[in-house]
C-alpha cells in the first residue's frame, strides 16, 4: 500500500486528467479546482449546457484516451498579468490568481499533453505509467467556495488508485455501502418514515423502528442503572436566561430554535441537556458524602440544520440523545470516567465494533471557540491523559476538537464497511459548574466547586441507528430484531399447532409471528427473508408429531429442534444481545 | 343539606354583607361586583390602600355585627339617571349600569339594613336568622372584567353554609387541601423543582419523581401492550403544513409556539399529537384485514399558557402525555370503545377512584366550534351514546364539551377529599381521517373511509401527578413509592445484617436503602416518615439472630417478621399495584 501524500499526488493528477478531458469534449466549460479528498478527488466546472451522470462514461474513456500521451507534469512559473491573460474569460481563475498575487506568492502552471492548468504542484512523475486505475464516480451541484451567495457549479467525483485490486475493492465496498444505505433500508424494513407535512430532517418512527429505538436505549440504561445512575426528566424548552449564563446562546446562536412567547418572552429549544440538567442538581445544598449524582436522560435535542445539510437519520432537526451528567468533586473524576468507559465497552463490543480512541483537545490558538481560562483546561486535559494511561489505552490527541465548554474522549467505531464513526463520548466540564456556581459542601464545611463530566453512549440514537442498520445491511442481531421469529404452518392443518409454538415463544417474551396467509410457502418464506427475520419456524405433519420446528436461519442454515430447545436458545440469544 | 340554589342565595347575600362592612371600615373604597361561586362568593372593590389577610379577621367581625340588624332585602325599582347619579364616583358600578339600560331592563337596588347596592336580586329572606355561619378565606388580585387590560382590583374570597357543621367541614377539607398541596408535597418529597432560569410551567423532574412518572406510564403501556396497542415515536415540531390541514393552525393559533427557521420556514411545537400519528398511518396502503392499527406514544405537547394562568403541576407550558390513537373501520369503533374503557378502568381502580363517565356532545348552535358537518357529528354521536348503553354506565352529557374534531367519554374520578377531576379521555374523530385523507381498502377492493380513536388514560402526566399527590397526601402507595423500604439498624454491629436484608429486597426489584448514618434511631425513624416511605425495617440482635425484621408501617403498625416473608409481601403489592 502507498501512503497517503502518493495517494493525493495520484487523484490530484487525475483531475487535471478529467478536467482535460472535460474540455476536450465541452470547450465552451469554465474550469476552476479539483483538489484530491480523502477517497478520490473532484473537479468543479461551470458548464454552459448542464450534463448528466450518463456522460461520465464518455468523459472517463476521454481520460484513458489523453492519458497515454501524459508523460509526466511540466511547470512554468508565469507573471501575474500573463496568468490573468491566460484565463481572461474565467473569472473563477481569476479570482485564484489575484489571491495568490495579493499574497505574494509565485503564479505556476503545469502541463501535460496538450493541457494547462494553474496549480501549484503535487503530481505523480508517470501519469502514463501510474495512472491506470481510476474511476469517475457521480456528479453534484457545488456553490464556487462553498458559499450559496455564489454561482451552482457542476461538481464531478472520482477515485484513483494505485492499482485494480484496490480500486476493485473500494468500488466494490462503494455499492455495498449502496446497498446498506439506512435511508433504504429503514423504507424497507418499516423502521421510519419521513412526512411532507412534518418536513425534511424530522423523522417519524413505526412500530418496529420505535421497538429497536427502545431496545438499544433500555440496554444503555441497564448498563447505567448497574453503575448507580438515576433517570431525570426535563421540559424541551426554556428562557434564553438559562442559556446565557451556560453561554449556549452565544455559541448555538445559528443552530438554535427561537421562539417568541405570545407574551414576549423569549424561549429556545434546546440544542443540549446539561444547562437543564444543572437545574436539577442545583435544587438543594449537597454534602460530599452525596457525591457523585449521576443523572440519565434519553431526550431530544434540536439544531436548526439548513434543509441541504440533512440527510436521513444521520444529520437531523430533532435528535434522541442518550444523555447523561454526573455531578462530581474532581477527585472523583477518574473512578466515574473509567465506570462509563466499561459501559461503553460493553456496549459496542454487543455489536462487534472496534474502537478507536481520540483524546480531542482544545486549540490554545483559538482561545475565542472555547469558555474558561488556559489553567483550567491545561488542568482537565491532564486528568484525560491520566486516565488514557491507567486504562493503557492506544489513544491518539487531536488538537482543536474538545466541545467548547471542556476536554473530551472520543470513541471511534469501525463497521463491518471498514468506515470509521465517531460514536460514544465522555467530556470533562469544568467550566459549566463555575457559571451555573455549583458546589458540594466538603470535609471541611467549606463550599467547594465541582466538576461535571457529559456521557452520552450512543449519542444521537437516530445517526446510530443509521450507522448500525448500515453496519448490519438491515439484519439485525437476534436480541433486536422488531419480529424475531416467524411461524410458517405448511397447511392449514398446522395452523393450531403453529399458535401453540407461538404462545410458549410469546411466553418467553420471544417477539414471534404466525403467518397462516393462504400464500404458498416459498413465498411465505421470500417474504421473511426480504424482512431480515431472524429465524422462521416451518411446521409440517412431522414437526407437529414430534413437537419439533423446522428451524431456517436468515442466512439459509436448516435444522430441527425441539420447541423447548429453540426456545431456551433463542432466550439465551435475547440475554446475551446476540 | 339546602340544594345549590338556596347556596347561591345565601352566599350572595354574604356577599353583600362583605361589601357593607368593608364600606364602614373603608369608607373611600368603591365597590364592583359580588356573585356567589362553586364553593362560596367574592366581592370585588378598589381600595384606597392595599388591604392584607390579617385585615379579613376584622372585616368578618364587622360583618357579624351588622348582620344582626338586616332583617332582608327591600328591593328599589330606580332610573338610570337616578342610579347613575347615585354611583357618580364609581365608574364599575357606572358600567354596569349603562349595561343595563342598554339591554333595556330595569335598574334595581337593594337594602338591608344600611346598606345598599345595585343588583338584580336573588337573596335569602331573613339575613340576621340564616346568615350565620359564614368566614372570609382569602384575598387575591382580580382585573375588573376580567381583562388584564383593565383596573387591578382587590377580590375577597368567603364561603357560608346554613349550618356551622357544614361549615366546619368545609374548612377542614380546605386546610386538608392546603396540606395536601401538590406544590408544597412535590418539594418536600424532591419529586420535581422548578427553575427560575428554565422558567414557570416548566417542571424538571428529579430521580425519585421521575421514577414515579416512569412507573405510571409502564403501568398504561402494561394494559395497553396487553390490548394489542405498538408504541410509536414522532418529533415534537413540524412544518406549519401539516397543522393547517389538521386544523390546528386556526384553531389553538394563540396557544401555538410558532418558530420562524433561520431559512424562514414556519415551524409550531406540538399542542397535540394527532397530526404526526396520522403521518405514520398514512406511510403506506393498508388492508382492511390489517386494522386496527393502535399507535401508543407518551411524548409532550406544549402551550403557550399566559405565566398568570401556570400553577404548579396543574397548568404548565410542556405537559407529557401517554397518548394513543386507534384507526379503525367504523364497525370496530364499539369494540376499541370497550377495551379503552377497560384499561380505564382497571388503571383507575388501582388508586381508589370512583369514576363517573360524562358524554361530551358538540354544540349544534355553534358550528364554527367545530370541524366538519352536523351529519358526521350526529353518527358519531350516536355511537357514543350506544357504547355507554353497551356499557350500562350511569353517563351524564354535556353539551358543548366534545373536542373540535369529534365527541368523547371523559371519566371523572373522584379524589379522597371528593374533589372531582375530568382524567382520562376516550374521542371518536371522523373528521381528522377526512383531512388527511387516511383510508384502507375493504373486502370489496375498495377505498374505505377510516376513523380515529383518541385514547389518553393520565392525560397529562404532569396534571395526573398534581392529583395523586394530593389524592394520597404524598404517601403514595407501596408500588408507587420512590423508596419502598428503608432499613434502620440499631448500632454498628446491625449494618452487616441490614446490608443482606437490602440486598434480598433488591434482588426482588424493591426500591430500598440502609440508613447507616449516625444519627439516633428516632431521628432516622422521624426522617423516614416525613419522606412517608412505606416500611421501615428496624433491625437490632433479635432481628440479627432470627433471620428476621421489625416491620414499621408508614402509619405505625408495627410487627417482627422473616425477612423472606417480608419480601414476598413487597413483591406482592409491586405485582398487585398495592
Amino acid at each position: 500500500m502507498k501512503d497517503q501524500a502518493y495517494l493525493n499526488e495520484l487523484r490530484h493528477s487525475a483531475a487535471h486528467l478529467l478536467a482535460a478531458a472535460v474540455l476536450e469534449l465541452y470547450p465552451q466549460t469554465k474550469l476552476t479546482i479539483g483538489p484530491p479528498i480523502e477517497d478520490g478527488f473532484y473537479y468543479d466546472f461551470e458548464f454552459v449546457e448542464p450534463i448528466s451522470e450518463n456522460d461520465l462514461q464518455k468523459i472517463e474513456q476521454k481520460m484513458r484516451e489523453l492519458v497515454k500521451k501524459w508523460h509526466g507534469f511540466e511547470r512554468n512559473e508565469v507573471s501575474v498579468e500573463e496568468a490573468l491573460k491566460a484565463y481572461e474569460n474565467n473569472p473563477y481563475k481569476q479570482e485564484l490568481i489575484q489571491e495568490i498575487a495579493d499574497k505574494g506568492e509565485t503564479v505556476s502552471f503545469y502541463q501535460s499533453g496538450e493541457f494547462v492548468d494553474l496549480c501549484r504542484g503535487g503530481h505523480i512523475a508517470k501519469p502514463n505509467e501510474e495512472l491506470k486505475h481510476f474511476k469517475l464516480l457521480s456528479i453534484a451541484g457545488a456553490y464556487w467556495r462553498g458559499s450559496e451567495k455564489n454561482t451552482m457549479l457542476t461538481r464531478i467525483y472520482g477515485t484513483a488508485f494505485p492499482t485494480k485490486e484496490e480500486l476493485d475493492a473500494y468500488i466494490l465496498q462503494r455499492e455495498e455501502a449502496k446497498k446498506r444505505d439506512h435511508k433504504k433500508l429503514g423504507k424497507e424494513l418499516d423502521l421510519f418514515v419521513f412526512s411532507d407535512l412534518v418536513g425534511p430532517g424530522l423523522p417519524l418512527w413505526t412500530p418496529k423502528g420505535t421497538l429497536v429505538r427502545n431496545l438499544l436505549d433500555d440496554y444503555v440504561w441497564q448498563l447505567r442503572k448497574e453503575k448507580g445512575y438515576a433517570r431525570v426528566e426535563i421540559p424541551h424548552i426554556t428562557k434564553k436566561e438559562l442559556y446565557e449564563t451556560s453561554g449556549h446562546w452565544a455559541k448555538f446562536s445559528d443552530e438554535l430554535f427561537k421562539i417568541t412567547t405570545r407574551e414576549g418572552h423569549e424561549f429556545a429549544m434546546k440544542p443540549m441537556n446539561c444547562p437543564h440538567h444543572t437545574q436539577i442538581y442545583a435544587r438543594r445544598k449537597w454534602s460530599f458524602r452525596e457525591l457523585p449524582q449521576r443523572y440519565a436522560n434519553t431526550t431530544t435535542c434540536y439544531r436548526d440544520e439548513q434543509t441541504g445539510e440533512l440527510s436521513g437519520l444521520s444529520r437531523v432537526r430533532a435528535f434522541s440523545q442518550d444523555d447523561a451528567h454526573v455531578f462530581a468533586r474532581f477527585t472523583q473524576v477518574k473512578e466515574e470516567f473509567l465506570k462509563i468507559w466499561d459501559i461503553v465497552q460493553t456496549f459496542y463490543s454487543s455489536f462487534g465494533f472496534d474502537l478507536k480512541i481520540r483524546l480531542s483537545l482544545h486549540d490554545p490558538q483559538e482561545p475565542d471557540k472555547y469558555l474558561g481560562g488556559e489553567e483550567k483546561w491545561k488542568e482537565a486535559e491532564h486528568m484525560l491523559r491520566e486516565i488514557v494511561q491507567e486504562k493503557k489505552a492506544d489513544a491518539y490527541e487531536a488538537t482543536g476538537e474538545a466541545a467548547f465548554y471542556g476536554p473530551k474522549l472520543d470513541f471511534m467505531a469501525k463497521d463491518s464497511l471498514g468506515r470509521e464513526w465517531q460514536v460514544a463520548t465522555i467530556q470533562l466540564d469544568m467550566n459549566m459548574p463555575e457559571r451555573f456556581d455549583l458546589s458540594c459542601v466538603n470535609e471541611k464545611g467549606e463550599e467547594e466547586r465541582i466538576v461535571m463530566i457529559h456521557a452520552a453512549i450512543m449519542g444521537s440514537i437516530e445517526r446510530f441507528l443509521s450507522i448500525i442498520i448500515e453496519h448490519y445491511a438491515g439484519a439485525f442481531p437476534f436480541w433486536l430484531s422488531p419480529v424475531q421469529v416467524r411461524i410458517i404452518p405448511i397447511a392449514e392443518r398446522h395452523n393450531e399447532y403453529s399458535y401453540q409454538v407461538l404462545r410458549s415463544l410469546e411466553q418467553v417474551g420471544v417477539r414471534s409471528e404466525v403467518d397462516d396467509k393462504s400464500e404458498s410457502m416459498q413465498k411465505k418464506i421470500r417474504n421473511a427473508q426480504r424482512e431480515k427475520i431472524p429465524y422462521m419456524l416451518i411446521v409440517g405433519d412431522r414437526e407437529m408429531e414430534s413437537k419439533e420446528v423446522n428451524v431456517r436461519a436468515r442466512d439459509g442454515k436448516t435444522e430441527n429442534m425441539k420447541v423447548e430447545d429453540f426456545t431456551e436458545m433463542a432466550e439465551e440469544k435475547i440475554k446475551n444481545k446476540s
